[in-house]
């Protein structure tokens, strides 16, 4: 298959014969800190996958457009293809992370309401923050991309805290098809996420990776029987 | 008489038996890349206080108000006391500077209408970009701030135009009084503007240190004296 893309942990490919659409594989793979660091898990591309694609069908119940058609095997999914916007979406309901570093905010503080920041997505300038106006000026509407990521958020937040889960922020990528109408791309997974048990800082995402504080494979598996059963 | 602040090229006194006033007085001295950069140029700081002096005056009869009361001497500035906030307030006309490193935008690009822009005043930090949200959550209202920076501009603009200078961006600092008024701060000076003459990219301002590129302070007293004929 042609491959199209290759990312720190996905690659996506051309699907012979269907113009429209494309393949998305799970690499045991995680990465952090821009790629300088970087481990090869067992399994965890699947459970990323299977994660993807369990969030992915449940939005889409719930009336949210996403690129998701399918799965392919264990550790792939099969996506329309779309124009990715290179803006890096971020949902947060309680500050952690880059917030923290770089403002006076204290870890674990309440975002009520929620906020949506942009970040570029490029390696080479380390995706830096951006404002609402700074995405204007560079021609990209972050209207539509705010409220449909708000409405994700009110599902996932319902979903997650059925699961004991505090949804602390996460990451969304978005796309144009053809026709102009905006979808939900790239992956849904403690990849992206940060999950941490409910009142705790207890984590369930890949800070236990940049932190180097246990098992992630462990960890993403649980969140994945939970929203089996949850979702 | 008792130093308060030591900042990069200026010092903040207390005024003996007079509490709500501070004496500013400005260095031979001029700064880049956060410090790391540091030169000591004669009469530098007499220009910039001049400058600052002219500005703060201009704008005081123009109904802005500023913490500025007067000059003392050449190189020093009589100014009232504030609790200074700790947000760099930053407007743009035209796109150079950081946004142009951390967006997809061109230097010169025209910004209409302009844009308000924060970053919080922490040397340690690097002074990141902060967006409204993230100001807000920090305790702080940009709203005032983002008005009273507009005028400004409203303002420096018609003034830069007439001297045949375009004012591409600049920075502000504000602080409250005991009585919870808002006052501009800081210095207004081309330590903290950027000035290209009117349609080419030729520079008035600290531009001319950070790239190595002129004479700040014959470009400075060019600029006072302009200042000085129009305002």
């Amino acid at each position: 298959m042609n491959e199209i893309l290759s990312g720190k942990v996905k690659t996506v490919y051309d699907v012979p014969g269907e113009a429209d659409k494309v393949l998305i594989k799970f690499h045991d793979k995680v990465t952090a800190w821009n790629g300088k660091r970087v481990e090869f898990p067992e399994e965890k591309g699947k459970v990323c996958c299977l994660i993807s694609a369990v969030l992915f069908e449940k939005l889409e119940k719930l009336g949210i457009r996403t690129h998701f058609l399918g799965t392919e095997g264990f550790d792939a999914l099969l996506c329309r293809k779309l124009t990715i916007i290179p803006v890096e979406v971020i949902v947060r309901n309680i500050a952690a992370g880059s917030i923290v570093k770089t403002t006076t905010l204290i870890e674990g503080t309440l975002i009520q309401p929620p906020i949506v920041e942009y970040f570029l997505k490029d390696d080479a300038k380390d995706d830096p923050l951006l404002t609402y106006d700074r995405v204007r000026l560079m021609g990209i509407d972050p209207a539509p991309m705010k409220e449909r990521a708000l409405e994700i958020n009110y599902h996932l937040q319902s979903l997650f805290t059925l699961m004991g889960i505090d949804l602390v922020d996460f990451k969304l990528e978005f796309g144009y098809d053809v026709h102009g109408d905006l979808y939900l791309a790239d992956e849904m997974s403690p990849d992206n996420m940060r999950l941490w048990k409910r009142g705790t800082k207890e984590r369930f995402d890949k800070d236990l990776f940049r932190k180097d504080e246990g098992d992630i494979v462990k960890a993403y598996k649980y969140i994945l029987e939970n929203l089996r059963r949850f979702a």
